[in-house]
């Protein structure tokens, strides 16, 4: 299981590996030797190379975003969006989605080796930001030869990689599709990883983060920290809905601690299965990243800074029930794109899923995404049939 | 440490103990043979026996509302509503605080002797609810000799207890004050108190319950419970306004799992503290009762038959910002009583605080509180003076 939980051995993904003369000066001063990155392709790049869309994951999200999962067997996080004929749509467009690095899927993480002492890194990887992610990322599409992004989309911290691909690299990002996300990360929501953060470690099979090298896992305190992720993914109206106070397969209370009501039993479910495809320490680093996030801290305190003069296309879109990345946080970044004199379309979705719609079957924000793709790629000069 | 945990070993409360001829019968059909139930009083009983309020606490408080804390030292947990002067005036009313059975300050629960082998119970103790709480509560009140109490009061679990007290002995209860609390608990909260006790629960520590008589105690897992939970009883805007994303004693962070951010270093210190005064199988027992809590299921599906020709006055309290609790919750219970043609005033407070608020400097709370106990103690003819 140990071994499995890195997706490089397990090649079905593409893997892009910068040599060791060309190290990544992380944000934190660090530099990762070695760089590598599992990423997966889905269509074709034409001839003017003018039709990539990146699509940046979420927190525990991965390159397969519209192919099957190699470990759950699962079909790819984003079906719905991404495919043949769908709003990101794969027989007009080249789409790339990469493992963002500290994760566990391929791409440089902690469940890596250590090219310093061959040993796997365990929490001996350096910290990485969502910057840092985004650099690693251009690295990839400089070695596709690509110049420009048509677009660059995502939700979640999916949504704060495409904030910091406009910011970084706004010659590179012709448009920018950021979902459900913040240009930093709330005290509450903060709040929330230290609690995971504080399971995961607690786990005295964390083993000080050696638990890969001293061949355990901390499924236990990584379920728990799942568990306490989910609910905040949801709404309490989905969750009334879903499950309000009905029991599971039993009609009356156990008067004990089984999970009698039917949220408890798909909260342990949400938990079991999580910690079959994630690895806790790449859980710790990427809500680190997610926390550290500060768009305007990074440009002297202004939003604005951060998009300075840019040419970039964006659309935002928020849901009404998203209490983890409320409305409000998406109407900052329109206000200082605004204040950029920014081409900005912001749409709030009526939603009681919560934070998860993003993921889910929501037309309005399957329209939104074809609709302002489809403009991005008319705009561009990318042809109808895409080749 | 474990010896100190039960607080009938610090005997500064007044303790209550029935006899083994009369064990309570509980919801889930278990006998508790030997009730004890450890309490508080404040002020003095008028000789008419007409001036006794019931103070009833939430998840983690007890008896000590108005008193020292026999372990942290610190003030009883709302001094800023009870004490002579204060809105429920010790000079005037006959104050009673027990601690709630399943606790662990003195009354029956998972840290005393299982009267069947002599044995600490742990989870060998029998599960409470709500309204066997109140069947205990009862039973000191009877043993006190009063028999109708001028109101019971409480907040959030306490505010459970004050609604059963009302449905199970409306003859009984002139008055009830039901404060940021609901008469059912939430899909969203019993999944965030799953999380706490799947967090004690996977503390190897833990032993399965037994944990007191094996010497050791679940304090990680406990604490990253008691985290999860303390997230829930603030707002989005109190945290954001107490730490935004402000560092704690550093210019920068630090790139690694330090408590950066003060959130962090706040949160690990309410679970530090935490575990020094509470018993982590109560913990579980508490969170079950109030997952348990639904006052319309006990009567058949209609929280109007609960108070039925219910003659009690009513006053509720809800606070904008409270989320755990959220002013909707109230008015379910407001509707019912409407149907049932009660006397209830409603109050919905202003506040950025979140469910906590009830406990905190809330001059809004403090002046309804006086207003509706002044009103029920002249009605009962109370003297002024209480005495």
């Amino acid at each position: 299981m140990a071994a499995r939980i890195n997706e490089a051995d397990i090649p079905n993904s593409l893997l892009f590996e910068s040599g060791a003369e060309a190290p990544l000066v992380l944000d934190s001063g660090a530099s990762l030797q070695g760089l590598r990155i599992a990423y997966k392709t889905y269509g074709r790049l034409d001839a003017a190379r003018a039709n990539a869309v990146l699509i940046c994951h979420a927190l525990t999200g991965d390159q397969h975003v519209a192919s099957e999962h190699p470990i759950t067997g699962k079909p790819g996080w984003w079906i719905s969006m991404v495919g043949p004929g769908k709003p990101i749509d794969t027989d007009r467009f080249f789409v790339i989605c990469a493992n963002v690095i500290g994760s566990c899927m391929g791409s440089s993480g902690p469940t890596g080796i250590n090219p310093a002492n061959g040993d796997i890194y365990g929490t001996d990887f350096p910290l990485v930001t969502i910057p840092d992610m985004v650099r690693a990322q251009a690295r990839l599409i400089d070695h596709l030869g690509i110049g420009t992004l048509l677009a660059v989309v995502g939700g979640s911290m999916g949504g704060m990689q495409v904030l910091a691909w406009a910011s970084l690299f706004p010659d590179r990002v012709f448009s920018a599709m950021p979902i459900a996300t913040a240009a930093k990360h709330s005290a509450q929501n903060i709040a929330f990883h230290e609690v995971g953060r504080q399971a995961v470690m607690a786990d005295p099979e964390w083993r000080r983060g050696r638990y890969l090298a001293e061949g355990t896992r901390p499924v236990k305190g990584l379920s728990v920290a799942r568990m306490a992720a989910h609910i905040t993914y949801l709404s309490e109206a989905a969750l009334q809905r879903k499950f309000g106070r009905s029991l599971q397969d039993r009609a009356m209370p156990t008067f004990s601690f089984d999970a009698d009501f039917q949220v408890e039993s798909y909260l342990r479910h949400q938990g079991f299965t999580f910690v079959e495809r994630f690895d806790a320490n790449s859980y710790l680093y990427l809500t680190r990243a997610m926390d550290y996030f500060d768009l305007a801290a990074d440009n002297g305190g202004s939003l604005a800074t951060a998009f300075r003069a840019t040419k970039t296309r964006f659309c935002l879109v928020s849901f009404t029930s998203d209490w983890l990345f409320p409305t409000a946080d998406s109407r900052q970044v329109v206000h200082a794109l605004n204040a950029c004199g920014a081409s900005v379309s912001f749409v709030e979705i009526e939603s009681d899923k919560g934070h998860d719609a993003f993921l889910l079957e929501e037309p309005n924000l399957f329209a939104t995404a074809r609709g302002f793709l489809d403009s991005a790629a008319r705009a561009r000069g990318v042809a109808e049939g895409g080749r």
